[in-house]
């Protein structure tokens, strides 16, 4: 049985930078945030894909569980098609082929349902919250996007209420609650519910809120970004799954500080190429030697 | 004899952002600066003002040496206008007012030659150089912006070549090196001369490169912004104030990193009021127990 069981999207993504381009590269928040998490803990892969879907050898020759892949006869695999420019900070979306995921009814298995550890990826906000009502895990975390601020606000913030974890970027943040600072915004996001609330801020890190604390790392500085692609689900699953590592249930603030850096490191793999392929052949050995660094590049002593 | 002297502007700004609006508020790169430094060490300031300036108590009150400002008869000081829209990012000038800033020609008298502290303040690079030249310092530290980058920039490539420390802000740095990340625009800033580069990201922290070796906070999260004019300034001043009372000539790393913190640290004191306000009433203590909060909200301990 995993302990950490992954609902999101598995897509193929044709991708664009100023380095580069990918035709229907492995993708989507589920496929990101497993390839993370397995480097952390034993995952289980929830999501919808069409008979094109040729992906999963990818998955399990990495351990990951994918029982949980819902596989559907004669539909195609959600697709997106992206270009970025030198400000590698925003995405243009050329086209959107939702296929299979447009009905997708996510079902928690049995041995899925009892996992510990649940993350409820970037989906519509009504399927995260039946898929937490599916689940017994004692720790949930849940990533969302701008679009369902705009269309889905009130599900959404039903759905934060839910759960242990919202990770969310910093425009969300601000978006979700209207509040200009970051504190402002992480506070009123906990005061929905969730003790813990975590701020990705891109290149410049990542920030934590717990029991009214502030922890904030710097960005991991990188000689080259290839593609963001994944950045953010990298982070959630480096993070979420160091914390399924844990073992605890309402992590402590030591582990949950270590697991931004985990969750900063991770994603800093992921952009150095395109979509995946870093973290497909990345090692826990790499993760570790680089979170040690992060450590060094982060520290002072008082006076 | 002042340990640090900083040559740099001294300005009345009238400014407005969406929290209120003051007229003709004291201002300037040197005034931010020694008003921030004045907090660390014994501190001369060289500018220019005209005989409407009457701005010099604010600072002998708090014992900077203000022999080195030079009053024009019959000229008007520098005065600026602006405005920050909710992206407080963002300054749109709405007016400038050179005066005698115009014709400003610093010249170092002999207690302030011997300082063995320097700081080039935003000024004309031609005006660095030549302070420079004037200055017996043993450690110098410059800042710049983007108009001299774009009218001046073998100038200030110059400047930088002969000083210590520069201090930038990240679009400064990426738009002098043309280099897309700041692990690379940084290094190729140091390649120039300097030892030790600064890279000031506003809300999102600061970054220090010495040594071919990278140090990094985010930014100290604040309830309210207010004001970000003089936040620059503000770090400079503590991050070389520190620099200036610690007494070494060559930094080392870890006087550096502490240095980075208190910058941070007093520019976040900055930005909480309207231009000054917030940094002429500050005290070294008020500083410290920030410092400290700020040491434990980036600290995390390694598995």
């Amino acid at each position: 049985m995993p302990r950490l069981v992954a609902v999101g999207s598995i897509a193929y993504d044709s991708l664009e930078t100023p380095f580069g381009r990918r035709e229907r590269a492995l993708g989507g928040s589920a496929v990101h945030f497993s390839l993370a998490a397995r480097l952390f803990t034993e995952v289980g892969v929830v999501g919808v894909v069409g008979d094109d879907f040729d992906g999963e050898p990818v998955l399990t020759e990495r351990g990951i569980d994918t029982s949980g892949i819902q596989v559907v006869p004669g539909g195609t695999t959600f697709a997106w098609e992206g270009r970025y420019g030198y400000d590698l900070n925003v995405a243009e979306t050329l086209d959107t082929r939702l296929g299979v995921f447009e009905h997708f009814d996510p079902q928690l298995g049995a041995a899925h349902r009892d996992a510990p550890v649940l993350f409820l990826g970037n989906i519509q906000p009504d399927l995260q919250r039946s898929v937490r009502a599916q689940s017994n895990a004692a720790f949930v975390a849940l990533d969302s996007m701008n679009l369902w601020i705009e269309i889905a606000k009130d599900s959404l913030t039903a759905a934060i209420g839910e759960v242990d974890a919202v990770i969310l970027n910093d425009g969300e943040a601000r978006q979700l609650t209207g509040e200009a600072t970051l504190l402002k915004a992480a506070r009123a996001i906990s005061a929905l519910g969730p003790r813990i609330v975590v701020i990705k801020r891109g290149e410049y890190g990542a920030a934590l809120f717990v029991d009214g604390r502030f922890f904030g790392v710097p960005g991991y500085p990188l000689e080259e970004v290839f593609d963001p692609t994944g950045a953010g689900d990298s982070f959630a699953g480096g993070f979420v799954g160091y914390l399924a590592a844990s073992g605890q249930t309402s992590p402590d603030l030591e582990h949950l500080r270590r697991a931004v850096a985990y969750g900063s490191i991770v994603a800093s793999f992921n952009v150095e190429e395109f979509g995946t392929e870093r973290v497909q052949r990345l090692c826990r050995d790499e993760v570790d030697g680089r979170v040690r660094d992060f450590h060094a590049m982060t520290s002072f002593v008082l006076a």
